[in-house]
This record gives C-alpha cells, structure tokens and sequence, in this order.
C-alpha cells in the first residue's frame, strides 16, 4: 500500500508537507501542492481513514443502538439510518444491546473511545439518562425518549395522537367492546398511546378496558389467550404494535373467531409485515424511514455546527387495511 | 478527557514510556512502570480506540456487508453476527449495499481504509470477485459464494440437500404435480437446490416443473400469479424461499385456494417470520444464527493467527409446519 511517505519521496517534499496538503491546514507554495497533487495521482495513495480521523477529530463514523435488531420496527429504522449515513458520508456502527443495560453502557463507552462523531441511541431504559448525561459525543434519542434533556435532540412520532385515531376508527369500524393492549406502562410511547385511548373513550362513552402487554410477539401470543378469556364478548382489539397483531390474530383463529367479522383488529408502526401478511393488518403508521433519515440528518446538522431543532415529533397516519371494515355510513 | 499526556506528566515519563507500558512492547523498568500504572489508574485514563488501532494495527472492527438488512433472512444473520461480534470484543460495522455494486465495491475500500480487521460478505454481485481478490483485509463469504478462492473462507449450508428434501417431503405429503419456484439461476444457492430437486424428480420419476423466482416478496407475488395460471392443477409448491412462500399463501388465498388441503406449500430459510405466521410455514431450515456465529470465529481465528477451515458447509432440515401434511402412511 502507498503510504504518505512514498508520496513525499515522489513529490521531494516532507510527509507533513503532504498532509498539509490534503487536509488545507497551512499555506503551501502553489508549485510544491501541484508536485504533491501529481504524487498522489500517480501512486493511487489513499489516506488511511482512521489515521485522519485522529488528525481531523472526526472518524465520520456514526455509532447506532438497538434495544433488538431483530424486531422489524428496528431493524427499519436501522435500515432508513444506515442508508442516510450512506449518502451523508458517513458510516455506522451497529451495536444490539438486546435491552441490556450493561451492554448499552458498554457501547455508548466504546463508541465514544472509538471516536464516533456521535450516537442515535434506541433504548428501553430508564437508567441510562446518566450515561447520556456523561457521554463525551453528542447522543440523540430516537423513537423513545428517557432523559432529562442532556440528549441534544430527540425524534419520535405522534404516540397520542396514534392513541386516539386506532380507537375512533375502531367505533367508526361500528365495534363497542374494545379492549386497548396498552404497551407496557414504562414507556412514555406507552402511556402517550393509553392516554390518547382513555380521552377517547370519555369523549365518546365508552368503557375503557386496558391489559398491559410487551412489545413482542411471544407477550403478545399470552396477552391474546388472557384477553379473550376474560373479555368474551370482545369486538375489537387494538394491539400494542404490529408483531403483537400478528400474534393475537393466530390465537383468535385458532379458537375460530373470524378477522374482521367477529372481531377486528388494529396494531401500530406500520412495518412491512403488517402489508405482507394475509390478512394484511390495519394499522397506525409511524414514518420510520423518515424518522431514521431525520435521526442522522439533525445529528450530523449537530456535527457539522448547523443549527438543529431539539423537539422532532412526527405525524402518525390511520392505513385501513383487512383486519377492519369501516360502516359504510361513516364512509 | 484525559490524555496520554496528563497521564506521562503525573507519572514523571515521557508519552512514549506511558505508551511501552500500556501496549506492553518494551521494556520498561519496573519503578517507572508501577508510577505510570499508578497514574493510569488516578487519571481514569481511557486509551483512545482510534489511537491504539493505529498503533497496534488493530483496530477491533469487523466489516459486515449485505445486500439488504431489511430481508429478514439477512437482518437475522447480522443479529447473530452482532452477539457473536461483541462476545469476541469486536465492533460492528454494518453497510447495507442495497444490490448495488458500485455500493458494495466503496464499502469495501472504505472498511479497507479504515483498518477493519476484516470483511464478512454477504453479496448477490458475481462482479465482486476482482474486488475481493484485491481487498487488503480478509474477506469471508458469507451464504453466497461467487470466488476464485481469493476469498479466505466460505460459509453456507447445503443447499443441494435443501433441494432434495424439500421435494421429498411434498411427494411424501402426497403431492403429484408440484412446481419448483427456483430461485434466480445466477445464484449458486439457486442452482444447487435446483439440483437437489431434479435429482429427486428423475429417481422418483415425476417431471421437472420450475419457474424462476427472486429471493423476495414482491417477485414472489408476480411470479405466484403466473404459476398458478400456468399450472392450474398444481398441487405443491416448492417456494424460492420463506418470504415467497409468504406471497404464494396471499396470492392463492386470494383466488381461493386452500392451503393445504388445496395445495401444499413449503419454503426455504426457516426465518422468524415462517414460525410467526398464521398458518405456520413449513420449511427447509438453514441454521442462521450459527451460520453468523461460524462467520464471525472463521474471521477472527484467522485475524489472531489460528488455523481455519476455508469450506464450512451447514446441514439443512425440514421443519415441518401447517402448510404440508404427511399422509399417515409415511409417518
């Protein structure tokens, strides 16, 4: 590999003649730059990114962390950051946590050794506010938010709004038994959905019927049994997310219920499962690839010391699908 | 932040002493090694990652390209890459090439640049093979093999067999007139299980039927559509993967067919997905999480200086759900 010697010996200047050079730090003659401009045209010389990264401050690295890759609502939104990075210049480092607060310590640390230029952090915990607080390299907060303010910005979507919109189309749908599967009660997301469900509720007289569940299929598939048991004459069900759908639909089949003639179904996110499913699922659709490319566009805004909003809250939308069926009189 | 320097200036050394010490590369009388041990410990000083990659030529970061995260099949393999990354005290650096070659080739120059250890890679680009060969770091390949060998190893599982079996299992279901969605016929996955499958149809003497499908959803919609009107009496479809199948079920589901009292089904992968849906999907498995886990030992065994085995190859196995049934016969 060409080195930045070689490119000095060629040139007949110092390798700091050359680095002054390539990164414009200090006046050089205009024949001597034009010598070191030729010399690295001519040996191909690539300057080692991690050796820049030391002398520029920055590594153009962007550290992300997930609570789990695996989850699809995740693992988009990965998908939406790393392509952003992509075409910003920047690269990501992946780091799955696997809601360990141990392991998220460890990564924020690391990346911050590593000199990431900053971090999109996905958490579901509580206690990592400190760290925030403590982290050398500037954090931002996406889909949940957890701290006191010392994340420079955080971006997430209209969680009461989504709240209300999954209840009125379900009494739009003509359902009057409704059961909420609230998220759990830990998660502002959570408690902003449950919160946007009760308002409607009262607004509209109707009993508000809430069992707390996970995020994730397996809770999900128990949280389904226990629910039908205890609310048989249930009509309607609006599911913590999409994978909680997935899963409540498979134990109301099994047990015979019809979807959406005997009981319809809601979830949230709008990942793309939810579309390739059969029945393709009703749901509340956060933008997550517009989320994602926000995430990176205000922390690199961040870096680069452009001015950045703090507060990224974005519009959630009703997408009508098979699992519902509107009364044509609300049509 | 603390510097190496604070650290020599408390210890009484020069940077240089304090750097002997702590990469243990000289040595160091034992006084001056206890004082800057001592002041290591006092300053908290943390070695700049960047720094000591630099240094040591090292810098803990594995390379991880594939050519879509947001298939499942590919989201879960970086999962178990990710675990098995942090559990060796690796980072992970994930670039998602989204098909594209020319993405993929500057993703392997700057994961070169940057002094990753090494490259795992997950392609579909035969055209990549010249890029591998030239790649300063090792590469490893991970479920696709396109080289001459200039990559240092190769990890799959046996698609020949998934071939066989999957065919095997809808002839012991009962099925006489099943078609082969074949993956796309560039891919060596492809033509193996092609193989597999024709192996079986001649020795049991039934006839070929195979159309060619990508490794996707929305190909797998399309070319459902056209199977089923092409072959109206088919009985069982041996679909190109798990999320083919999933688009079969929607497409056949929709013209009313029953699955599997009206066809059978089976897919290929054993993704989450597959086990998650309503009806269960039955499956060729490949062991994903292991397959990553091998990837990651393979790279870093060879990165440490242990010997490896170039050619790991999986064994696949039927999981057999509710989209085919046995007849009692064969039980």
């Amino acid at each position: 590999m060409t080195s930045i010697r070689d490119v000095a010996k060629l040139a007949g200047v110092s390798p700091a003649t050359v680095s002054r050079v390539m990164n414009n730090t200090a006046n050089v003659d205009s024949v001597k730059r034009q010598r070191v401009e030729q010399a690295i045209k001519e040996t191909g010389f690539k300057p080692n990114e991690v050796a820049r990264s030391l002398y520029k401050k920055s590594s153009r690295i962007i550290g992300v962390i997930v609570p789990n890759i695996e989850n699809p609502f995740f693992n988009e939104l990965a998908g939406a950051i790393e392509e952003e990075c992509d075409k910003k210049g920047y690269r990501l480092t992946l780091c799955n946590s696997n809601n360990d607060l141990e392991k998220e310590k460890r990564n924020m640390n690391l990346l911050s050794r590593m000199n990431a230029d900053g971090i999109i952090l996905m958490t579901n915990q509580k206690e990592i506010k400190e760290e925030v607080r403590k982290c050398q390299i500037p954090v931002i907060m996406l889909d949940r938010q957890v701290g006191t303010g010392s994340e420079i910005a955080y971006i997430q979507s209209d969680h009461y709004m989504g709240g209300r919109m999954a209840m009125e189309h379900l009494l739009d749908c003509g359902c009057r038994n409704i059961v909420q599967m609230s998220g759990p009660n830990r998660f502002s997301s959570a408690r902003q959905r449950f919160q946007g469900y009760t308002d409607v509720c009262r607004e509209r007289e109707v009993t508000a019927v809430t069992l707390e569940c996970e995020y994730d299929y397996e809770d999900g598939l128990k949280k389904a049994e226990e629910l039908i048991e205890r609310y048989p004459d249930t009509d309607g069900i609006i599911a913590a997310n999409d994978m909680v759908a997935i899963s409540v639909y498979k134990v109301l089949t099994k047990k015979g219920y019809r979807i959406p003639q005997d009981i319809q179904l809601i979830g949230f996110d709008n990942i793309n499962l939810s579309r390739l499913f059969t029945p393709e699922i009703t749901t509340i659709e956060q933008p997550i690839a517009q989320m994602g490319q926000e995430a990176v566009k205000v922390l690199t805004d961040y870096i680069e010391g452009r001015e950045i909003r703090r507060q990224n809250v974005f519009p959630v939308r009703l997408i009508p699908r098979e699992t519902t069926v509107e009364k044509p009189a609300n049509k």
